[in-house]
């Protein structure tokens, strides 16, 4: 039985506990970790239909069909013609499902169209089969969380060895080395390359900008890929030239922070615990308001999937769980840091995927 | 007035017409459209709330906000923390709209909370609202349109020039370099370089692969990114060395009818004319059976947008209209032809954002 298979049988068996009639799955990952086949973001709508019972149909422009691999175990392939209606036949192949579940990136004007055209059927999220199964990775899957965060490392390991010049250079062409070497090192496509120097280093979501970077700065380095299917996602800061004391002294508790919480991320915490034990070392030391986002998300074939590292979620970490452990402290107006390793959670233990240094490196 | 209170000011108008209470705007085009700012495709929502009366709200994710340009004429910022719900501050926003319009690329995962949140509130797509503005550029946009297509016509002259080696080499190393020099001419991304030699050229939507291309060869270029915020695609198929007498035939046949339907692409002509003017060119000479796809596509902020230029689109140009032109010949297992131009409909008749020879350009 195919890797493909032997999810299919997974989802079924969470659809029949959940009462959930048919699967609808377009854009996004779930499709391809079902099928092996990743729908292009087209108008032209792909859209896998998964009965409870009975075989499933991938719904497929015509022109994309030579692009799929087929699966005759796991589904049959419908080609539609330019001038077809391919919600009719989704809706023809799901008639009759009193719920239906739809994936979670699948564009909302098919969504629309569906309830119209299956006017008695109920519309819940995919992700509430999918998701408790996508979470849990198989050893094949942390193979290549591994390979993607040994990648990234590599990376990581030169921005830390001084190969990647700061001083003087802005965060754009930073950056746009970062992401070179991301793909030089195997990465087939480079999903970020946040580069946040100074005072940019307080806004967590900064991208890279034309500011130059001055000596005396921390900057904020947070990047990742993609590898064979499965995500990467690092953050190191780095010092360019000795860092002034208030700095080192945040950096000194945001280490322990990060330590503290993938060592809590063992099998059975739930996942808010570990967002607080980083949160409650960072507070501790009087830096809880400058810590402005959760701690984590998951990982996988998304940069950010379930589970999530955050206040409210009560789920206990189980084995394959993989997801980010990123404290941070920002000073608006002045600089910021962040600390970030992926992590699966295993019986034995958290297994960290990034094995590069995590002190503050002072660099040029 | 900005140019996004006054395209607000249209959709308002749009709205009335069409009895829509509530505009729900997330990831894609139409957001930036209105607002100049584009939502990160994110687990964290982000939505525009615009209801018919009174002021609008962009709900945003708190990390977010720094990257939002406040615009105070069409909308204000209403950040929110790690811990809240963006759709119930949507849900409370939107409270009481009996109909809204929902973005067309929005997550259904959002769809499906903002129903069950607001179980009043019918929902369409804003397409009906949104799409028959967005289709009709201004004067503005059509001008970044023709800067993206002369730059998309620059590397299209490189290849016709002989500057891009083909045989002997795969589609993969051409495609790559298609992509340098799209970007060296100015885009700011590579939406898709399409390579398709030999017998590849015979699926319309192959991408590149290891095929090494061959002398004797016909090869389809189909190329384009972003430049500005707009668009650029473009084909042509060359021949490395001269081409078998059946390839030039075909290729005079697929010539007269793309010129054709560009002639026809005048203001008040329904879209299915444009169509049908290459159709039957191309079906009278005998390949009917090998136009596999529509004639082409609308293009703006997005590569495909309405209008579409297809069978059972009763439409009538209008000045302003963008769209691709694009008929191909298709022989399974052997080769593949297309050829194609973006043009806009305007009162003198059709403007080509495209000006590189139309002709089967012999390469080495």
């Amino acid at each position: 039985m195919s890797v493909y298979a032997e999810r299919v049988d997974r989802v079924r068996t969470a659809m029949d506990d959940q009462g959930v009639d048919v699967l609808l799955l377009s854009v996004g990952p779930d499709l391809p970790y079902l099928t092996g086949y990743e729908a292009m973001p087209l108008e032209r709508l792909t859209m896998l239909v998964l009965p409870r019972d009975g075989g499933a149909t991938m719904v497929v422009p015509r022109l994309e069909a030579p692009r799929v691999v087929e699966q005759p175990d796991v589904f049959a392939v419908l080609p539609w013609n330019e001038t077809d209606d391919p919600v009719a036949l989704v809706a023809g192949l799901a008639k009759g499902a009193g719920v239906a579940a739809i994936g979670d990136h699948t564009w909302a004007r098919f969504l629309v169209d569906l309830i119209a055209a299956l006017p008695a059927t109920t519309f819940q999220r995919a992700t509430g089969v999918i998701s408790p199964i996508r979470m849990r990775k198989d050893p094949h899957e942390i193979a290549a969380l591994r390979a993607a965060g040994a990648a990234a490392d590599r990376v990581a390991a030169q921005l830390q060895g001084g190969q990647i010049r700061m001083a003087g250079r802005t965060e754009a062409a930073v950056s746009a080395e970062l992401s070179n070497r991301l793909l030089a090192e195997g990465h087939e496509r480079v999903n970020f390359a946040i580069v946040a120097s100074g005072p940019n280093g307080a806004s967590p979501h900064h991208s890279a900008s034309d500011r130059v970077i001055q000596p005396g700065e921390v900057v904020v380095c947070d990047f990742g890929g993609r590898l064979d299917g499965y995500c990467s996602d690092i953050t190191r800061t780095v010092a360019v030239g000795e860092p002034p004391a208030e700095v080192a002294e945040a950096y000194a508790v945001l280490l322990a922070a990060q330590q503290a919480a993938v060592a809590a991320a063992v099998v059975g915490t739930p996942c808010e615990e570990v967002d607080a034990v980083a949160r409650r070392i960072i507070s501790d030391a009087g830096y809880g308001e400058r810590f402005i986002h959760r701690t984590g998300h998951g990982i996988g074939m998304e940069e950010h999937e379930d589970p999530y590292i955050v206040a409210g979620n009560a789920l206990a970490l189980a084995p394959g769980h993989a997801f980010s452990v990123e404290p941070g402290i920002y000073t608006p107006g002045r600089w910021g840091m962040r600390l970030e390793d992926i992590v699966v959670a295993t019986a034995d233990g958290p297994d960290p995927m990034n094995r590069v240094p995590h002190e503050l490196v002072v660099v040029e």
